[in-house]
């Protein structure tokens, strides 16, 4: 295994917002962002900005260049086929939203199946359940292993024909488990089901090429991954994006509008009614610029080697109970007992360490773990090990404080 | 009458994108942004950024607190009477296929109809025409008067008991024409329906106040008025979101998740499932502050003088035909006859003119004024006489070269 200080990524100074001394360990729930990133956004709003994909003027046709450049971009970081396979929408939670409406709300027929996992996001549970509910669809849940993993092995004995789709978290929210996603494609895959990957912790921590895992969607949202507020990525095979009707309607997703008779633009298109989000869309070109020009390999054994180093010093504190598998991919979640998390988060707060306290949007989860919250400590490019050793210090003083 | 030159805005020194004796005449598309602007949205990313309802640590608070100041300045803005009914959502075209997803697509049934305009944005049709292809409703259109307004005579004789809703563009993106609102919603009322206000182009360009005029469901998009990209507002009465169903599932939105019932937030949380658009809500407050600082009746009055202005030059031009009423908000629709609108805007951009030429997602108007395309200038707080100036010399050399 690496030492824990091999090659520390020593990237803090990029980030404007995070001030000297300032543990900043909830990257899960949201990332700072580089300099680069922000930089781009100022001079898109302060210096080149116009609309895309209608004006005439030169301006209006750079802008609509560097949009489009944008969606190439992110087609080539997630090894997508075709840059008309990605759909820009507001986040992973539309992604989701979108699939649910568009595939799942017109393909599946009443007795089809879902299966999901019970370490679920929310995000990845309510769109399932809102769709089945209209379309009388039926819903499976895989368990988890001891450590906190989806058990395929259990996945792979309940899958049935009935199973039309499988959605699954990448990487855990809560406990950075780590999907084997190529195992779980082919378990789906052998019994007929599409599969759709929830990416949203896996695209910052990992090298994510959607053509060798062969999954079906995937979506992630950028501001997990060091870029802008508002703006994610849905990407699906094109035989399956062609084959859906269209999304929200409006401008830019039309063909031709009359009152008799409306037709639909192809994807991507057809999925991106309205003016978008032209800014989030630069700005998350130049977070995968920012995070590629380091590295996701890199990245990754960076943020495994805090996670060693955050569950072996936290491990020793007896009154911590770690959650989720030793190779949890960036994320550690724990309880401390006797204390709520809640308390946990203030007091590391006074010791200027942020973490995030509550159910993280995964309640089933918190009940299959036996906890009404956990808290979770989560890192990124800019975390070293003096974050890990304030948040040790911290919960330290919690074990003492409550002790 | 106001001479056209009384009193000018003269902003155009807040406006770092625009540089001298560029004539950015394309404001009815998207609005450039004030140095104001720029610099909430560089501050948030690059000094204040972090997650917002979430978070125990003080940053996460703290820009919780941000977010919910921005939700109660738009809600002042427009006269909401209470923030919780302010919805952030990513622009217009989102508002309207919300209302038309969770209201109509819930509360009406077959047979039912839906009173739309024939000036009105794709956006404010494809959603209605998606939503009465699914639930069997009816769609019927308002005709327009000779000037190019929508002929509210004509709305008070068509209008039944089966229409439940109107949707109409408050000032047409195309004509500029203002609708008498506080007349369309009493006709709506009259007749027992709900009434819809596309405020794009109204908010920007008017004072708007949804109490006064008494009308059901409003919606703008920031970035034209001079906010960020990526979001935008729906208003909608309370007892109207009480009633409606969420409409995106994820996290926020929820009460309680389980696998075996989930339950929903009050509205607004209801319907903003996952991480918002944190930045763009920011954005948007300070461009609030922005143009309230100006005032929305000084910057009608200007909007005002300077289509005058434009009218009277680009009449005189033999082979300009105007489009819309003369007292247009801030936008003039033209043709030059013989001269694709395309070449028009072609021409103007070599003088650094830039207009907008094309259909303007608005094809059944197109059609209604028996052309393919406009020319279509659009106004700002940042344009003076000189840009008129320079359109005008733009369209006279037009009309020399195809003369």
């Amino acid at each position: 295994m690496l030492m824990p200080d091999a090659a520390p990524l020593d990237r803090l100074a990029d980030f404007p917002a995070i001030p000297e001394g300032w543990a900043y360990l909830d990257t899960a729930a949201t990332a700072q962002k580089p300099a680069p990133v922000v930089d781009a956004i100022t001079r898109a709003y302060g210096e080149t900005y116009a609309t895309v994909h209608r004006g005439v003027y030169q301006r209006s046709a750079d802008m609509t260049l560097a949009f489009e450049a944008a969606r190439r971009r992110v087609a080539g970081f997630i090894g997508a086929p075709s840059p008309d396979e990605v759909v820009f929408v507001r986040g992973a939670t539309e992604g989701i939203n979108l699939v649910a409406q568009c595939w799942a709300g017109t393909q599946l027929k009443a007795g089809d199946r879902i299966l999901l996992s019970m370490l679920e996001h929310h995000s990845n549970i309510v769109p399932w359940q809102m769709v089945a509910e209209r379309n009388g669809l039926g819903l499976d849940v895989v368990p988890l292993t001891a450590d906190g993993r989806i058990d395929l092995d259990a996945m792979e004995r309940m899958i049935r024909p009935e199973h039309k789709l499988v959605a699954l978290a990448h990487v855990s929210n809560v406990l950075g488990s780590v999907l084997d996603a190529e195992r779980a494609v082919r378990i789906a895959h052998a019994a007929g089901a599409k599969i759709l990957l929830d990416g949203c912790q896996a695209v910052p921590r990992l090298a994510v090429d959607v053509a060798a895992l062969g999954c079906d969607f995937y979506v992630f949202s950028g501001h997990k991954l060091y870029g802008p507020t508002g703006i994610g990525v849905l990407w699906g095979r094109s035989e399956l994006l062609d084959a859906m009707p269209p999304y929200q309607g409006g401008g830019s997703m039309i063909d031709k509008v009359s009152f008799a008779r409306t037709t639909y633009a192809p994807p991507p298109g057809r999925f991106e009614a309205g003016t978008p989000h032209i800014v989030g869309v630069l700005g998350l070109h130049a977070a995968i610029d920012y995070v590629e020009g380091i590295g996701l390999d890199a990245i990754h054994v960076h943020e495994t080697a805090l996670v060693a180093r955050a569950r072996d010093a936290l491990g020793r504190i007896n009154s911590v109970r770690l959650l989720g598998p030793d190779d949890s991919a960036g994320i550690v979640s724990f309880v401390v007992e006797g204390v709520h998390p809640h308390d946990v988060a203030t007091i590391l707060d006074e010791g200027r360490v942020a973490i995030r306290a509550g159910h993280h949007c995964a309640q089933p989860l918190m009940e299959a773990l036996g906890v009404e919250a956990t808290a979770r400590a989560s890192f990124g490019v800019y975390n070293g090990p003096a974050d890990i050793d304030a948040l040790v210090r911290g919960v330290e003083r919690v074990s003492r404080i409550f002790g």
